[in-house]
C-alpha cells in the first residue's frame, strides 16, 4: 500500500489561510483554501495566501477541493488558485453561495464547478473518499470531513463547537463522529485555536439575552457591529429587533450583499418589513432603529472606523447612540478597535464591549470540548492545527492528559509532510510553502525585498540625490541636489551630505566620473554615510546621475 | 481672587504624557512631565511628548515641577523639557534617583535643581503650596499631590491603589487623606485607568505565590519579564529565588541599570550572593537560574524579543526554559507579544501568561478604590484623569451613581483650561497644546507632513523619475527614466508611465520646456496618474529634471 501523505500548506502553527493537501498514490484533494490578514509590519498588504506551487506541481492529481465551511481564513484565497486550477469545489449550498459572491469579486465564475452537498454525503475522490459531517460553528453548514485512506480515516475537525442549543436548531452529527470513530480514525487534524480555554464555551443561542437586554436599555438607535458572516448572530439581532419594536438596516458592503443573499436563500428567515434601507433610517425615531455594520476588528475602511472619523456620508454617529461590539478581538487588532472606540466616546455615544450577560460567543470548542471530539473519534494520531505554536503546545499537553503518548501527537508547521503507513508516521521533508503577501488589487506579489524598502522608507523616509556628469570630458557638472520626502533629520544633515559628495566627486580621476555606474553607488554611499553620522537615520537614499 | 486654572498639557483623554499644570495670579506649577508611546501609524516615532509652548510662555510664573512618581507617562518627557526651561524638581528620593539615570543618558544634569522631599510634606510655591501624600502603586515612594489654593485643595491622586500588604510595607496615608478631605478639596484630578474593572483590585504581595508556584514547577531556567520600574515585583522575584535555591541575573540595559540603583540605595533587599552577572550563569544548572528580562510588551529591540528571534548574543533560549509573562499587555501590543510568545514555544520552551495563581497584579485602583478615594477626599468637581475617553465615559458614571451631579464631574481633553473661582467652575478657551513625536536620536519632531509622507512610502512605495532638459534649445534630452523602491505594481505599469510621459513632453512647446518647475510637476503627475490606472497603487512620486 501506498504512503499516505497529509502536507498543510497553510494553517499548521498559524490562525489563517487553512489548506491542507491529502494523497495518496495518484490521488490528492486539498481541504480549504484561506487567506490571512497582514500583521503590522505587512506594509501595504492586504491579503496574505499560502504559496500554491505544491498543487501546481501535482495539477494533474487533485481530484477536488474540498471546503469545510465558508470563512475567509478557508475559503478567502480560491480566488487566487482556481484562475491556475481547474478542478471542482465540492461544498455545501451555503458555502457555495457566499463562495460564489466572493469570487464574483475578483473573476468570471462561470468556468467553476460546483459539486453541491448536503451534510452526511460522501463524495468519491479517486481512491479516497471524503463524507461531509455536520459540525456547529458561527456560520452555517459548516462540516467537518472524513477522508477515508487505505489507511483509514483522516478526520478534519474544520473550526467547531458542540453547540447544544444552536440558532439554526442543526447539531453536530454526534452519531457519526462516533460510528466513524469505530470505523478507525488514523490521524485527527484538530481545531485548537481555543484549547486554552478551560471548561465548555456558551451556545450561541445564549447572546440573544446579552442584546435584548443592551437594545432595551438604549436610549437612541443601536449599532450593532459584528463579522459579516456570523448569520446567526444576525438572525439574534433580527429577533431582538422584532420583540423590541425596532426596525434593522445595514452599512458596510460586504454586510449588506451577505444579508440580501442569506435572505433569499432563506438562511435569515424575517418579517419583510423589518429590514430597511438605510435612507429610510430617517423616518423612524432613533429608539426604533438597530443598525447593523461592519468593523468589529477595527479596519480603517471599514463602515464603523469611517463613521467614527466623520467620514461615513450614510450614516453619523450622534449623542445617545449605542455601539455594540457583538465579536472578539483578533489579537493585535485591539489597538485600532480602541482608537475608533474612543472616539466613538467623544462623540456622546455609549460603546458595549463587555456585558453582565454575553454579547458574544466563541465559534470554537473550548477544552472539554477539544476532549469530547476527541474521545468520540478515538484517532491514533493527533495533529492540532488552526491554532499558533501557543494553542499548539497547550493541546499537546492536552492530548497527553488524556493518554495519547507524546510521540503520537504531532506538531506540524506549514509545509511539513507528514507521512503514514501501516506501521508508523513520521515527518518527511518539507514540500515548497510559504505565505504570499497580496496587495487589494491583485498585483504581482510582495516579496520580502520590497516588504524590506517599504520598512526602511516607512522608518525614515527616502532622500534623492541628483548630480550631473559631463561624460566626454569625464566631469562633474554643476552641484549635486537633494529632495527628501518622510525624513525627519535636520536640513544641516542633507547640506553636509552633499558638499562631503562634491568632495568624493572631487577625488575621481577623469576615467572613474565617466564609470556612471560607480559614481551613482559613490553618491548614494556618501550621503547615507554622512546623514547616518549626522543625525542616526538610515533614509533610503536614491541617486540619480544625469549623463551630458 | 483671581481665578485657579487647571490645565492638562497631556494625559487627559489618554493613557501617557502626564502633564498637568495648575495656575493661579502670577504662580504656576506643573505636575508631571510624562512621555507616551507612539502607535503603528507613527512610522520612526519612538516617543511621544506634550507640547511645551504654554509652559516656555509662562516660564516666569513656574515655580517648581512636581514629580508624583518615577514612571516613564509621569516624568519620561522632562529631558526634551529642561534644557529649555530652569526650574527645580521637587520630588522623593527614589523619584529622583529613577529621573537622575534617566536625565543622564540625554543631557548633562548638573544644571538641574533637585528638591528631595519626604512623603508628608509640604513644599510652597509662591501662593500654592504642594503637599505630597504617600500612595500605593507598582513604584515606589508614588505620591498623591495636595495643591492648596485660594479656593481651595485641588488633589491629584497620582496613580494609585488601595494596597493594604504592600510588598514594602508603606502604605496609603489614609488618616491624611480625610483631614484633606475635611479640609475641603475643590477638584479631585483622579487617575480612572481601571475604572472599568469592578471591586477590589489584588495587593501586589499576592504575585509573591504565583511566581513561587511557577518556578517550584519550572524544570529549567525561569525568564520573568516585566517593566524595569516595578522593583517590589522584582523584590519578589528575589525572595522567590532565595527561597527556591535560585540565583538571579538580569538582561536589557534598563533592567540592568534600576537594578543597579536599587541594590545601592536599598530600595531591594538581598544577600550579596543572590544575583548574578550573566556571564556566569553557565556555572549553575539550568534549575538554579532564573532571569529577569526587559521585553514584556514585544518591543522589538528588548532583550526578550531578541532572544526570541536568536539574536541575542549574551543568552539563548533553550529547551526546558520558562517564561514568565509578569505585565499585563498595553492594548495594541498583543500582536507583537503573542509573535515573541510563538517564536519562543518553537524554541521549545514553557510560556506562562497567566496562571491559577496571580503572577501580575495591576498598580491601578478597581472601582471600589476609586470609589474610597473619591469618599474619603469628598471633592466638589471631579476630573478623571489618566484614562482615554471609554475610561473617562465609565468614570463619569461611577461619579453620578456617587451622587455627584453631572455638572460637578469634568470630562478634560488635553488643552481643556478648567477655571475655578469661589462661585463656579467652566472651561475655558483651551491653551496651545499638542503631540510632539520624537526619534529616538532626539532629531527634530516628526510632523504631520513628514508622517502623511512616510505612510505613503510603506504603502505603495516611491518611483524615482530622472529626465533632461535642453534649456537653450528647449528640448527633452534623451529618453526619461525610473527608479522604484518598494514599489510592487507590475514593470509595465511603469514602462507605461514613462511613455505617456514622453507623449505629454512631445507636446511642450520649447518655452514651456525652458520651465524646468512645470515640467518636473508635469512628469510626477504624469507618472502617477498612469501608475495609478494601470495597477491602483499610489505610490509617492520624485522626480528630478536635469538642466544641460
Amino acid at each position: 500500500m501506498s504512503t499516505l501523505k497529509v502536507v498543510p500548506l497553510g494553517g499548521a502553527g498559524e490562525i489563517g489561510k487553512n489548506c491542507t493537501v491529502v494523497e495518496q498514490g495518484d490521488d490528492l484533494i486539498v481541504v480549504d483554501v484561506g487567506l490571512s490578514f497582514p500583521h503590522e509590519e505587512h506594509y501595504g498588504v492586504d491579503i496574505v495566501v499560502p504559496d500554491f506551487t505544491y498543487l501546481l506541481e501535482n495539477r494533474e492529481k487533485i481530484r477536488g477541493i474540498f471546503l469545510t465551511h465558508a470563512h475567509e481564513d478557508h475559503v478567502g484565497a480560491l480566488s487566487f488558485l482556481l484562475p491556475h486550477l481547474k478542478v471542482p469545489l465540492v461544498c455545501t449550498q451555503f458555502t457555495a453561495a457566499m463562495v460564489r459572491s466572493k469570487l464574483e469579486e475578483r473573476m468570471h465564475i462561470k468556468d467553476v464547478e460546483f459539486k453541491i452537498v448536503n451534510p452526511g454525503d460522501k463524495v468519491d475522490a479517486g481512491q479516497l473518499s471524503v463524507e461531509f459531517v455536520r459540525v456547529t460553528h458561527s456560520i452555517p453548514e459548516t462540516c467537518a470531513l472524513a477522508v477515508r485512506t487505505e489507511h483509514g480515516v483522516v478526520f478534519f475537525t474544520a473550526d467547531f463547537k458542540f453547540d447544544f442549543s444552536p440558532v439554526d436548531g442543526k447539531q453536530t452529527d454526534m452519531t457519526r463522529l462516533s460510528e466513524i470513530g469505530e470505523e478507525g480514525v488514523v490521524l485527527l487534524m484538530s481545531d485548537s485555536t481555543n484549547v486554552d480555554r478551560p471548561g465548555w464555551g456558551p451556545s450561541e443561542s445564549i447572546v440573544v439575552e446579552g442584546l435584548r437586554r443592551v437594545v432595551q436599555q438604549a436610549p437612541g438607535r443601536v449599532l450593532v457591529t459584528m463579522f459579516s458572516s456570523n448569520i446567526h448572530r444576525m438572525q439574534q439581532v433580527f429577533d431582538v429587533a422584532r420583540e423590541t419594536g425596532r426596525k434593522v438596516t445595514s452599512t458596510g458592503r460586504r454586510m449588506e450583499t451577505t444579508i440580501d443573499m442569506c435572505r433569499r436563500l432563506e438562511y435569515l428567515r424575517l418579517p419583510h418589513d423589518l429590514y430597511i434601507r438605510i435612507d429610510d433610517v430617517g423616518k423612524y425615531a432613533a429608539n426604533e432603529i438597530i443598525v447593523l455594520t461592519t468593523g468589529s476588528q477595527g479596519e480603517p475602511m471599514a463602515a464603523l472606523s469611517q463613521m467614527s472619523r466623520k467620514e461615513y456620508s450614510r450614516l453619523q454617529v450622534a449623542e445617545g447612540d449605542t455601539i455594540v461590539y457583538s465579536a472578539r478581538p483578533i489579537p493585535g487588532n485591539e489597538g485600532a478597535i480602541m482608537r475608533v472606540v474612543n472616539r466613538l466616546y467623544k462623540m456622546g455615544a455609549n460603546v458595549v464591549l463587555d456585558s453582565d450577560s454575553p454579547i458574544h460567543a466563541s465559534g470554537h470548542a473550548y477544552q472539554e470540548e477539544i476532549k469530547l471530539m476527541v474521545n468520540l473519534l478515538k484517532p491514533f494520531y493527533i495533529a492540532p492545527v488552526h491554532g499558533e505554536p501557543r494553542h499548539q503546545h497547550v493541546y499537546n499537553e492536552l492530548a497527553q492528559q488524556m493518554g495519547w503518548p507524546e510521540h503520537r501527537v504531532f506538531t506540524l508547521s506549514n509545509g511539513d509532510c507528514l507521512c503514514m503507513d501501516d506501521e508508523k508516521a513520521w515527518i518527511d521533508q518539507p514540500v515548497v510553502w510559504g505565505e504570499v503577501l497580496i496587495d487589494q488589487h491583485g498585483n504581482v506579489p510582495v516579496n520580502d525585498e520590497v516588504l524590506g524598502q517599504r520598512a526602511a522608507l516607512a522608518h525614515d523616509g527616502v532622500i534623492v540625490v541628483s548630480l550631473a556628469l559631463d561624460v566626454k570630458a569625464g566631469d562633474i557638472v554643476g552641484k549635486p541636489e537633494a529632495q527628501v520626502r518622510g525624513f525627519s533629520g535636520p536640513e544641516e544633515a542633507v547640506f553636509d551630505a552633499l558638499d562631503d559628495l562634491c568632495g568624493a566627486l572631487a577625488k575621481l580621476l577623469p576615467n572613474e566620473v565617466r564609470d556612471v555606474d560607480k559614481v551613482r553607488v559613490l553618491a548614494a554611499e556618501t550621503v547615507r554615510k554622512t546623514v547616518s553620522r549626522r543625525c542616526q537615520q538610515r533614509p533610503v537614499v536614491i541617486s540619480v546621475v544625469c549623463e551630458i
